[in-house]
């Protein structure tokens, strides 16, 4: 029996200049697309939106390729396939890879992973098990390093990776400080996930409020914003700390490059460590960092938490969200196929 | 026979405001100190100057305790025992260690180290086969490891440790640009150290020249300066650059902690590592890195150059003259007995 199926897109519609908006981006009705031989068919179930994806929308040469004017925008999703020109799927699986906003994609079987509903929430695949929880896992352990006793301080601690960084910081036995943008979501990481102290970056002096919570200075710093919430940690640090920097969300809807204190001086004088990380190169490693955090979740000592907003078409206002820090925890767009 | 000496000392006399000035040191004349058991008399014969010592002269905590207002300047030497209490060291030894801005100091015996005149000059010692050389040594192997073919980029270039810096990723295959403040510095470093490329920041356009110097980007960039010239340098860097921060030169005489654009955002999209460092961490590798510079020496692969200023009552002069760049290689002052 066919059903008579329309594609939905979104696309890149302008570059924004400065802040994103939802004018950069359009919603446009498409033929459905045909897998050929080796693709699949996919219906998108969920939409992950991430910050990196603000520097996609810029024209700038980076680590990515920017998104096309006026083509639909890509980033990782979570879909059911229905239908496969390739061995490697069945119709009714699920998978997760690079997808696009769209009601229907088709993309080749060796881009997408199969993901069993009955281990974990599909929706973990991009969020704890995916890719913000393999980039805390290894910006953590591998660039920050954290020793048992240790001070480990998070920025932007109430996004998918941020908690994720919080939770393994305990798990390796150190005293986590979480820098978050609410009371409320300070509450969620006091009480549910167990961390020893919390700053609201947007009341009062950060300054002060970091110096009470880390009597003993700053061993990690594993940062996620940027900006001014970095250069108040900076005097803190102690001799050898390690500084991985994941994200500077703080920074992305600036138009220009940003001036700050320098942190130079204080590098060479705490002989401190500070290196920048892409999650995919680590890409080698990934079923090891799975595997561990997969054991942690059943052993209780991970929780994740989703922020889901439901409707395809909500997908631009969801991701800028991001920006304004709605999100306690991934932010997902729940698409209704 | 005894012979009347007097001593003579350089104190710390008021605590720079931004610039450091003649007017912070004082000259005194001084009684002459006894060794007690375990100690020996010391006549100073050359007093090293460093950039380092310009932190010390603030009231600031740091890797190294301040300078006490009204004491004698401490800082590395060379002398000759004229006296000793030690069964380590007899009259007429040549030794090198923490001594004083003073014509006679007495040291405990533990913390010098002999030296012997035959097989290197003497002043060495104080720079490529002393603290310079193994920071050189160890901040470009251990932090920047460079890799044949890959692009150094060194500022301060003509500086001892520069210089070193700049032979020892010439001996490691890589591609080598130097940054310096004259032309003269520059002449030297290209015909006299086979450095590939060399630019006078303070002539032109540091970016357009630097982007020149390095067609394929920055692999590697031992920064000896700050300030606008790493500015200058971050754009360019490449996908896994690393970046040793061994001195800010550049920012020792400001008043207060500079500004300048943030340098996290090109650390994550070209997931870079950017370290400070201070060579007394590598202490216990300090024998292997002297036998490696006394190796290259001896091949013809390591060169070095001094500024020698006269005259222990000059040590100030020379010391501000650091700041101006006034020196070409290690700069010291030989002390007239």
């Amino acid at each position: 029996m066919m059903v008579l199926m329309k594609n939905k897109q979104i696309l890149l519609a302008s570059r924004p200049v400065g802040e994103a908006t939802e004018a950069n981006f359009r919603i446009i009705d498409t033929e459905m697309p045909q897998p050929k031989d080796g693709e699949v068919l996919v219906r998108t179930l969920y939409l992950s939106v991430d910050p990196y994806m603000r520097g996609r929308m810029d024209d700038r040469k980076s680590y990515i390729a920017p998104f096309a004017l006026n083509e639909v925008i890509t980033g990782v999703g979570i879909g059911e396939v229905i239908e496969s020109r390739s061995p490697a799927f069945q119709h009714g699986d699920i998978v997760t890879g690079m997808l696009a906003w769209q009601l229907y994609s088709v993309a080749p079987a060796r881009g997408l992973m199969k993901i069993d509903p009955m281990l974990a929430p599909v929706t973990t695949a991009l969020g704890l098990l995916g890719v913000p929880g393999l980039t805390a896992y290894f910006g953590l352990l591998e660039i920050g390093r954290p020793k048992e006793g240790e001070t480990v301080v998070v920025s932007g601690a109430a996004g998918a990776v941020g908690m994720t960084v919080c939770q393994i910081a305990k798990i390796k036995g150190c005293r986590v400080v979480g820098i978050a943008g609410s009371d409320e979501k300070n509450q969620y990481l006091e009480h549910e996930l167990w961390v020893d102290a919390t700053i609201n970056y947007k009341v009062g002096d950060l300054r002060q409020a970091l110096k009470a919570a880390c009597p003993e200075g700053v061993d990690v710093y594993f940062d996620n914003v940027g900006g001014e919430v970095s250069d108040a940690v900076m005097p803190l640090i102690n001799k050898g700390a390690r500084i991985p920097i994941c994200g500077q969300i703080s920074l992305y809807n600036l138009g220009k490059p940003d001036v700050g204190p320098r942190v130079q001086p204080y590098l060479v004088v705490k002989r401190a460590l500070m290196q920048g990380f892409i999650i995919t190169d680590y890409a080698p490693r990934f079923s090891e960092g799975i595997t561990q955090l997969v054991r942690w979740k059943a052993e209780g000592k991970l929780k994740y938490a989703e922020n889901i907003v439901d409707g395809f078409e909500n997908a631009p206002r969801a991701f800028l969200g991001l920006f304004k820090g709605e999100n306690l925890g991934k932010q997902l767009v729940k698409v209704d196929g």
